[in-house]
């Protein structure tokens, strides 16, 4: 009963993610891949949805739906996080909530298995936007949130990539930047009508310890704002953090009228101009969506306020 | 003769600093204390103008009137940093070129002596916008910036204001904000019509390690941007990051075709209406220049396009 009336005419829900946008190529990507890729996704897309269709709000959705894939070591956040040129692992996350303009962040946090959950909690339940390194790792021993050791985060795929970046770089020579980066997104429009963005990465592997890209900027990877979008990007991360593309595309809807679609490409093209690739997934408060790259492709899914979902990898 | 060619009537150059907003009154300020502050604003002042009158650029210019600021221990910034609860000092600072939207950031750093020319080499020597903490003090050594040990930062102003934070936070009762935080930054465009910002700060008295406030978030603390305007902040540096204050200001210029006046006045309406305190100082490539604050004061200067020199703290 509750979800029949839940789901009336009035009331839409509706659920974009990104798993990372590159050089994907059917050449590279293995039929067992592509599949367990489009599983990792499905499964992100149902725990998402699942919240939403329940009554949960936009910021629940787009943490369950980040923390599958930080979950997933398929994909470069959490688990599956790159390495950086110390062969470590250095994690960046944040969310916002558009209701109120509320957010949180993490940069550079080492050993917490879910960056996603601490980001949340520094929205919640500190005074602060942004917090980084020991500092946020402190923070999420003191709420008791699960750590993670170095061995959690092996995966060979991911070594094996440290192991080609630093070798074409002597080489001086290119490399796929499937094996640079990565992240993963989710934005989300709720049943009372609030949306939400959450992003979590890895980073670059490779990367110099301490590089905070553009995931746990806000207003540059993650932004929400009910009078205009959510928004979550990957991407070359610097590029987007010069562009500030999460607000840029909220002020193209709110001051420059464009719609969402015609605001998100026109983001990417600036992110393009200044000689950067990626993509982005947003949402309106319609539950219009727009999932813009420009790249071959980016691992994407989502179920619209007709309740469809679709799954993608290429163009 | 050079001089008499830069400031012909086409080449126009303008300079605009601060040193922080908070709850200052006249009670609590001496007139020693008032005569060094205004006597640092003019170091600074002068130091970013004679760059910009002898042709330099803006970057060249915010850097050297910020890096005074970092050197004196009056204000908030480098020296003067005030002490994080673990009573450390953690430095964020931030620069961005409006011509080309370049952009370096560094996040908590210590024990580097002026954060400003981390910043900068980030922008012009890294392939990064944002590297924080250990990283960016690696990075610091690795170019040769000179590095100070916790004696140099300990000033005992700060450490009285350290204090008197952590006592009233046991009795929860007020403090003055002055005690909290503050915050360095300039703006300025040069005889060849460029933009650039420039924000270095040590933070909120008490902050949690690891905090990172909007000074060095592009599009938050700190923004350039030719086609509009450049801006530096200070204040409560959270509502600041979630108004994405500085790209807002520039978007509303752009998109909202407002004025640098009204548009920055309308930043800090936003930022109030979310609940937080502080000013801005913004130009446009005009040379039009407005310094907005909902505090009591604001340290600023500037050099309008005219070459005159006004220095101010109260409103």
């Amino acid at each position: 009963m509750s979800t029949i009336m839940s789901t009336s005419r009035n009331q839409r829900c509706a659920l974009v993610i990104h798993g990372g946008a590159g050089t994907i190529s059917p050449d590279r990507l293995t039929p067992e891949m592509e599949r367990d890729l489009r599983a990792g996704l499905d499964q992100a897309l149902a725990a998402g949805h699942t919240v939403l269709q329940d009554g949960g709000s936009s910021v629940d959705a787009v943490v369950a739906a980040v923390r599958v894939l930080e979950d997933d070591p398929l994909f470069n956040a959490g688990r599956g996080a790159v390495f950086t040129s110390a062969g470590t692992h250095e994690m960046d996350a944040a969310v916002m909530e558009g209701k109120n303009l509320a957010a949180g962040a993490v940069g550079c946090v080492k050993g917490i298995r879910n960056p996603i959950l601490v980001a949340r909690a520094v929205m919640e339940k500190s005074s602060h936007v942004m917090i980084a390194g020991e500092g946020a790792e402190e923070f999420a021993r003191e709420l008791g949130l699960e750590m993670a050791g170095q061995e959690y985060f092996y995966t060979a795929q991911r070594w094996e990539a440290l192991e080609r970046v630093r070798k074409s770089h002597a080489e001086k020579s290119a490399f796929s930047d499937q094996d640079r980066h990565g992240t993963v997104g989710a934005v989300a429009l709720d049943l009372a009508g609030n949306l939400a963005a959450a992003t979590s990465t890895g980073g670059n592997t490779n990367k110099r310890p301490g590089r905070i890209g553009d995931t746990p900027v806000i207003g540059a990877g993650t932004y929400a704002n009910n009078k205009t979008c959510a928004v979550s990007a990957t991407g070359d991360g610097e590029f987007f953090m010069r562009a500030v593309a999460g607000h840029e595309l909220s002020a193209l809807m709110q001051y420059g009228g464009m719609t969402l679609e015609d605001a998100a490409r026109a983001v990417i093209d600036n992110v393009a101009a200044l000689g950067g690739t990626g993509g982005l997934i947003a949402i309106d408060s319609e539950g219009n969506i727009a999932l813009p790259f420009n790249t071959t492709g980016m691992y994407r899914g989502s179920v619209g306020v007709d309740g469809q979902t679709s799954i993608a990898i290429y163009k």
